[in-house]
């Protein structure tokens, strides 16, 4: 549909949709950067679905019942600003659009969650938003299946661009979303035939339509700027119960000079260029100017879901109180009561039995008597349910016959599942975990970084955690994703040395509101190294003096983490036995420790004494700081661990030939000492 | 087809892939370990395939022309193994085989590139073999172009299973094909319901037929236990001309008591189960024991490809000696003669004209000058060509109708295309470089670690390097991804510090052979430092003096990397005016720098001075090993770069608010000096 046929057809919506297109324009021509191609070319199919179908008010953003609008082309950020701005979200003023991707300001140059209270999730980085999206799709049907239909009962909305369906994520994300029947989750194609470098057919050729049919889902194809068609579509796709596509023909830039080419996709800043553009719309030329009929009309639709809020409310006074505290306290991110009690009575029964296990399976006890008690709990895994242990027996398996299962079978998409997984925690009221092999982070690291980045307390379940994967060899062995991890702002990487570890690792990272963590974890057994029963949890100062030499004898100290730890127990007992003091500190959290005062950091880590680190990975991984002390001219130090990629052959033979040993640690101590 | 329809209709064939089912059972019993179902599920495509179609010869595993046999599947590694033993590949011998994933058996885990000569690529996370395999393909469609059928003619087939097709990655190669119709690629869907977790329905119901159908591939169905129906569809494939997808309906762990369940997908190591699948088979029962007659007849099929490679020979012979010489260069992967020179020109050039550019454009100068001298580079950007600069004039684009085009659109693939690079240096005979966002190693960082463990020098142009991006926002400002990089073993991280130093990177990352490469390049301008001609490559020892204090004054060294070395400058020039004589060390590539000997090392880095690093990112990238010495008590040392993810604003503002700034080094070096 022409502009000219659109403006005389449908004069109210044109003008709703076109003052997104103006300021689009606008904010985009005064950051001088930007992308405005992209909402000038949705403009209208988000027009019609914020006026005739998305459930919100715009004065309740974070009412848990509304619908979840996610814009996956998140390059096109002043698309979802300039309707949060236009429906009355109130700290989306005028300001903060004149003020767009500047310093201060909540306007980022893509949607960041936490800064603009309508934004549901951090998107830019493509492909994303879609997987995010079947997480937020999950969790309301895992809520509506446990708090009922009139408690929880929305839609999730996604618009993708060409590249986000060119990612490799999309593939994953579309795959479980028609293996799950998600039929909540609409998501529209803005299907404008531009990528960056030119039309999409310079680089790909893939009939959507029947890529999304073969995934499961329900397709449509309309003209993304006729109003009618666009309603008619949402309306259908509400009713299927298949996730619904709908393949939205659209041409980005719409009315600009720069329509349809791959110009249009960047910054439109050419002054006279946006002034014939407005013109072709029949809108006012001023700068940020919108009609006040129009800001009217748009703030009516901000306004118009406050009734059926103030319905939800109701219905939400008349469930049971306990219902009702349930429910607060999942969304509040806040741990259950018992929480802390079944953890303390599993360290307390595991200091005294002393078992000797994988910590994969340490964690597997630690759910078990955690998922009882925690029903905002999902656990799940990439195809490696067996070997990450996150499935304990009283979940059961989410499926389109069982909305309440609480396990998900992710099949192999770790980067589908980390990001889906993010989406749940968005969504409010589920705290996700899930796992796979602690190499394959690689995979899900784009969507483990925007947890991070995002300030979510996402879980990531990571065993087989060094050469002690034995023979899978190099491929399935991390050595450099402990580093890779622990410098990554904002995120917990917790490596526990046995199964009392490993229950405090798991407390701190739900207790967590803000911090993802990364749990890593062994496939070998470890012996129990906290033999003794401790209430406190040691493992929330990031690092502790596990056993130390007699006062004044101490002239070595041993730092490990993880498996080492045990090890490093080894070599403390020879050289104590050679009357050489030595302190072990374990250090299951290195982040957790930067954060403490250095009073305590002192004490863990005097000066004086020469230092040894033991971890089955590369010293990259943020050793040097407690070697060396930041400053340096702390300690001598020494480092045991692995320089190289590991090899395949068994778990013992390997810790031997890359002289991960408690000798070898031995003989750096002695050898630092002179 | 059951095992008794077999036995009777194809007793010949059925014997040969008897033989690749018994040798795995027995391997993985005895290493007690690995995954025996895959390889008995696809025994006999494999053998067929080997028998009636793979032209290749066993004695010569490197010849050019051979056809590319890609495991996708690599936990299946037994079926590799077992067919280049039973070949006659000299180096998998009988006691290869027995020493299955032990230490210093050439036969790891999963299969690796390097360590077996009929192993083409390293495999085991899913879904690479089939993203390298495009590579392969595409390779071949180049040098066909370039060199002539007679020399260049070879199909590309890899066998993949359903974990290799659910990730993300699949899509992206998938899409690839199609988009490039790679004719000669042709893939074999071991389509056996099983996943580890279960079976596939649990987590996938994606219609493959219509899902690769839908990208443009040709498919075909077909019993993949079938011989006639193998050897049909493998010779339609070869004659279509879009890539072929042949669905193979398998039956994982054919014959043993575990078939057709996620158990027969793991180590199947029950003796008497065992001895029952062999009995069932009417194989020998004895370990390892492959029947005289049938190790005979898969020896001659390894014997019959040296007909086809004498005649090729001949051919490649009454080539001109220029062209042979030409190809045997680049399959040796060395450098043509002229590209020192234009290196030196350009160095020449700019270190007179001193340029302020972006080291993106530098890096785009100095392809422009290498592309002309070096036919066998191949350039390309996941969709952000004019920001990665990567495009020059004289490649032409790689299309269905333009197959000697050396720049290809990869489109919103970054994951793929660092896949598919790895593939082309796999072949043989290229070099490819490709580009992204920095920030978006996130998305191709598997594929990246592969080319570093499979020691490969696959090139990684990664620009807008830091919060330097700007108002893009923390979503595209890398700030942990050098620390990434260079914790991974066997890479090279380069961040020039301008045109001179870009010229340098690129001369040693073509000059690499057996280590990828990774450009770490500027969005914003920046001015030339390195403003004195020399001829000699100073990037080449990682970090060098580039300025220095008078005599005997040296009381600071500042180390700088990339955009910070010109600030590093202008803090030495404060510094200087002040009376405080001031070293600058620009520093860029630590890994080689690493590589030097200490005597080097100290020259550059004495003790004694105080030390400040600069680097717009996080000081978990490597830094305290130079700051502090890697034993302590080296030097006071303090750092200068990011703490946190960055922000969205002008690029100018950003360095400002985040403290990277001349001003902060003065300062902290002062502080330090006391």
């Amino acid at each position: 549909m022409d502009i000219a046929t659109l403006r005389k057809s449908h004069p109210d919506h044109w003008k709703k949709a076109t003052a997104i297109r103006s300021l689009t324009l606008d904010a985009v021509a005064a950051a001088n950067s930007g992308h405005s191609g992209m909402p000038m070319g949705m403009a209208d199919v988000a027009t019609v679905l914020f006026e005739n179908h998305l459930k919100f008010d715009a004065s309740a953003p974070r009412w848990e019942d509304r619908d979840r609008f996610i814009l996956s082309a998140g390059h096109g950020s002043m698309l979802i600003y300039s309707l949060l701005h236009l429906t009355g979200y109130k700290d989306v003023t005028l300001d903060q659009i004149k003020n767009f991707r500047q310093w201060g300001a909540i306007t980022a140059g893509h949607p960041e969650y936490g800064h603009v209270s309508g934004v549901e999730t951090t998107t830019g980085p493509l492909g994303q938003g879609i997987a995010n999206a079947v997480g937020f799709a999950m969790a309301e049907e895992i809520q509506r299946a446990r708090f009922g239909k009139k408690i929880v009962d929305h839609f999730t909305y996604v618009i993708a661009g060409d590249g986000c369906l060119m990612e490799g994520i999309s593939h994953e994300a579309i795959g479980l979303a028609g293996r799950h029947q998600l039929g909540k989750l609409i998501l529209f194609w803005d299907n404008n035939d531009i990528t960056i470098d030119g039309k999409v057919s310079l680089s790909d050729c893939t009939n959507q339509v029947q890529r999304f049919k073969a995934s499961g889902w329900h397709v449509q194809e309309i003209d993304g700027h006729d109003p009618e068609q666009i309603d008619a579509a949402i309306a259908k796709a509400k009713t299927t119960k298949k996730p619904s596509m709908i393949a939205c023909k659209t041409h980005i830039a719409l009315g600009h000079a720069a329509q349809d080419t791959s110009k249009g996709h960047g910054a439109l800043t050419d002054a006279d260029q946006l002034k014939a553009a407005k013109e072709a719309y029949g809108a006012p030329i001023g700068d940020f100017q919108v009609e006040d009929d129009v800001k009217a009309a748009w703030e009516a639709m901000g306004a118009k879901g406050a009734a059926a809020r103030a319905e939800w409310e109701a219905r939400f006074a008349s469930i049971s109180e306990r219902k009702q505290a349930e429910f607060n306290r999942a969304y509040a991110l806040d741990v259950p009561k018992k929480l802390g009690g079944v953890v303390r009575a599993l360290k307390r029964q595991v200091a005294e039995g002393k078992p000797t296990v994988a910590t994969r399976k340490s964690s597997e006890m630690v759910l078990e008597v955690i998922n009882p008690v925690m029903p905002e709990t999902v656990g799940g895994s990439a195809d490696l349910t067996g070997s990450n242990n996150t499935k304990t027996g009283d979940l059961g398996v989410f499926d389109v016959d069982n909305r309440k299962g609480r396990y998900i079978y992710w099949g192999i998409r770790e980067h589908g599942m980390a990001a889906a997984m993010n989406g749940m925690v968005l969504h409010g009221g589920m705290r996700p975990y899930g796992g796979t092999f602690f190499c394959f982070t690689d995979y899900a690291r784009p969507a483990m970084r925007l947890a991070s980045l995002m300030k979510i307390p996402t879980v990531f379940v990571m065993t087989h955690d060094s050469i002690g994967v034995g023979e899978d060899g190099p491929t399935h062995q991390p050595v450099e994703h402990l580093a890779i991890c622990r410098a990554t702002p904002n995120s917990y990487t917790f490596r526990p040395a046995d199964t009392v570890e490993t229950a405090e690792a798991w407390e701190l990272a739900l207790a967590s509101k803000e911090t993802p963590s990364t749990l890593v974890l062994t496939r070998q057994n470890l012996p129990t190294v906290r033999t003794e029963y401790k209430q406190k949890n040691l493992s929330a100062q990031g690092a502790y003096v596990l056993a130390d030499a007699e006062a004044g004898k101490r002239q070595v100290i041993l730092i490990a983490t993880g498996s080492e730890v045990s090890l490093a127990m080894d070599a403390r007992a020879t050289l104590e036995a050679q009357g050489i003091g030595t302190r072990v500190v374990s250090m299951p959290c290195m982040e957790l420790f930067a954060q403490q005062d250095e009073a305590y950091r002192r004490k863990v880590l005097p000066p004086g004494p020469v230092r040894v680190g033991v971890e089955a990975a590369v010293r990259d991984g943020g050793w040097d700081r407690w070697l060396l002390g930041e400053r340096g001219r702390e300690a001598k130090a020494a480092f045991v661990g692995m320089e190289s990629f590991g090899a395949s052959a068994p778990a013992g033979v390997l810790f031997e030939k890359f002289g991960i040993t408690a000798e070898n640690v031995v003989e750096k101590a002695k050898d630092l000492l002179g």
